[in-house]
């Protein structure tokens, strides 16, 4: 160990000599060019509450990550929604400077613009293990091509895996059912299911319970079993349906205002970089671990579990790809990234039919039978 | 930024202030208190050859985000199998302390304990994204407890996801088929299936395309269509088989020597951990990214894509069954950390058969249909 301290304080001594000079030319001072790990404090508006804690926590991980891995040199303090910012906003805030970072949902953006979905879940899309495939093939590229245009860059940072399609006052039996229901949803989602007839309804999570227990709404898509035991959902609905096939794999992303993260030491870069892929699997391992145990005190309360009918589906893909073809028709940023995600998620099933689909599917039958 | 360098520069000097009274109490120089990030240099030894691209890249990934992460100052220096140690024993080579640590599949080491195959995969075990929830909610703790006497410690660091049973020279159609069947497999799997008569072969990577060729073997078990289809199997066999009911999720583990672990400052444990955790994402997703083209390849070259029967697997399901039970009852290592997994497993797919399921099986559909 010593003899590598020496080597390292020598080397640290000729960069200095010719860091000197370098610095003599540029006109600013030493340290400033030698420091690869400058003390550095940033802030992070998180798009989600503090009371859902493994998506809020994903922030918390992620910034201990990076003040661990740089002797607490570089810190991030993660504000949940609402204290900076609100969780809609959160992604602005970061484009806008108002904060260095943001850690969300990117279809909370969807209202500026479709295309921001992508990034986290698409309706009929993927599955969390290939939304992190596509990310890195290719997919990540394209979207922050995109997200540059609104002075961010975004980083994988956490997934739910596949969600719940939520509680129901009344169980959906035909596609006919959907026609009014007043369906707390947001996203690409919301616009899928209007034109079944759905009036989507906006309420806030606390007020979710209360909404459904009182009947202002006919039903409402939260999280999962662990998001959602949390909530008391089962006290104003009991029908339990699955899956919510607008988000397969709802990948969480980390976003940094472009100028900083252009001004990061690439020291800092890699600690950055490296955090957020951490944190994407201490989230999807969390929630896979929660959720079992919350599904079962649901099942325990009475919650009624209950697959959305195949003819249910049917109609909500046919008007998936409406929405996909028309916005698709007007909007070029948005169906490059489609055609792209579409196309990968053509091999994906291709291949995940064979080995992932057959040992699940085998696991699941033995665990029946015993 | 100019404010927070000024900041850290006092903070640094009020530190060497009582920096120095504890040095001279403990008699050793400042700077050696000082310094969280030493230049230190790192030998990885790999289980995989460099042929094996992802598995072996994983290893390059890893040692490049510690170094990137730390500008430089903690190198590991990553060596494919057989460079300093053979890929069996590249565990032993990091306990031994021959070298720091290692990369490698836990399976390798089932000879000198069973117990070591749970890190990995074992045969109906769990999928790979719920390997990485066991190994962070409980399963990690045991299995670190067990590593512990073998002086490593072991972190996630990769993924293979679920495997292919691998290429057979005549199709399995009933459990009498394997009788006698001279197959290329290891680990648990080999002593289940010799339960079933087969004849379990050890065939090097480089031989197995020609071993399958002059019929030495009746079938092999490598990894998946990515793996196999550059390994030339299609060449001496065309019934691809699947699932691998062995390795539903093959999680790769980065070792490190448990003297090197303690002996870490805080702040490269934290750059270690952070950096495997995000190998670990990296490695699924090029797995998952690059599997459907090599898939396509191989069926375009002729190989006959065949589900494993439900029949077959019942037999083998038993056969593991009765391992598990027979080595549980003489190894109470196995039996704590097999019981832990097994309880995890049921919870698991309890949750897993809802929403993930029927999403996929949705996909699945919907594809076939396009």
């Amino acid at each position: 160990m010593r003899e590598t301290e020496i080597g390292g304080l020598m080397r640290r001594r000729d960069f200095f000599k010719t860091a000197g000079l370098g610095a003599a030319a540029a006109g600013v001072t030493a340290p400033a060019i030698a420091q690869s790990m400058p003390e550095t404090k940033w802030r992070l508006t998180s798009g989600f509450p503090r009371s859902l804690d493994l998506l809020f926590g994903g922030a918390e991980v992620f910034c201990k990550a990076v003040a661990e891995a740089t002797d607490n040199k570089f810190r991030i303090e993660p504000s949940p929604a609402g204290e900076i910012a609100a969780g809609a906003r959160a992604l602005d805030a970061a484009g806008e400077g108002t904060v260095e970072m943001a850690q969300t949902a990117s279809y909370y953006s969807v209202d500026k613009d479709p295309t921001f979905a992508f990034g986290t879940a698409v309706p009929f899309g993927l599955n969390g293990r290939m939304q992190n495939a596509w990310f890195t093939s290719g997919g990540g590229e394209l979207l922050n091509a995109f997200y540059a245009k609104h002075k961010v860059v975004a980083f994988a940072a956490g997934n739910t895996g596949c969600q719940m399609g939520g509680w129901f006052r009344k169980e959906l039996t035909q596609p006919s059912d959907l026609s009014g229901l007043k369906f707390r949803i947001g996203g690409l989602a919301a616009q899928m299911l209007a034109k079944l007839g759905v009036v989507p309804q906006q309420v806030a999570g606390p007020d979710l319970a209360s909404a459904l227990e009182q009947g202002t709404i006919d039903a409402a898509a939260w999280v999962g079993p662990y998001d959602d035991d949390k909530a008391g959902l089962l006290k104003g609905a009991d029908t339990y349906h699955y899956p919510a096939w607008w988000e397969g794999g709802a990948l969480i992303l980390n976003f940094v205002n472009l100028d900083r993260w252009n001004a990061l030491t690439p020291t800092y870069r890699a600690v950055l970089r490296t955090a957020c892929a951490s944190t994407n699997v201490w989230m999807q391992s969390k929630y896979d671990a929660a959720n079992p145990a919350a599904l079962k005190r649901l099942v325990g309360g009475g919650a009624r579990l209950k697959q959305f009918p195949d003819e249910v589906m049917d109609a909500c893909y046919k008007a998936a790809s409406d929405v996909y073809a028309e916005t698709s028709a007007k909007n070029a940023d948005f169906k490059k990234i489609c055609d792209h995600m579409m196309a990968f998620r053509g091999d994906q099933y291709l291949w995940w039919q064979l080995a992932e689909y057959g040992f699940d599917t085998y696991m699941i039958k033995a665990r029946s039978r015993a």
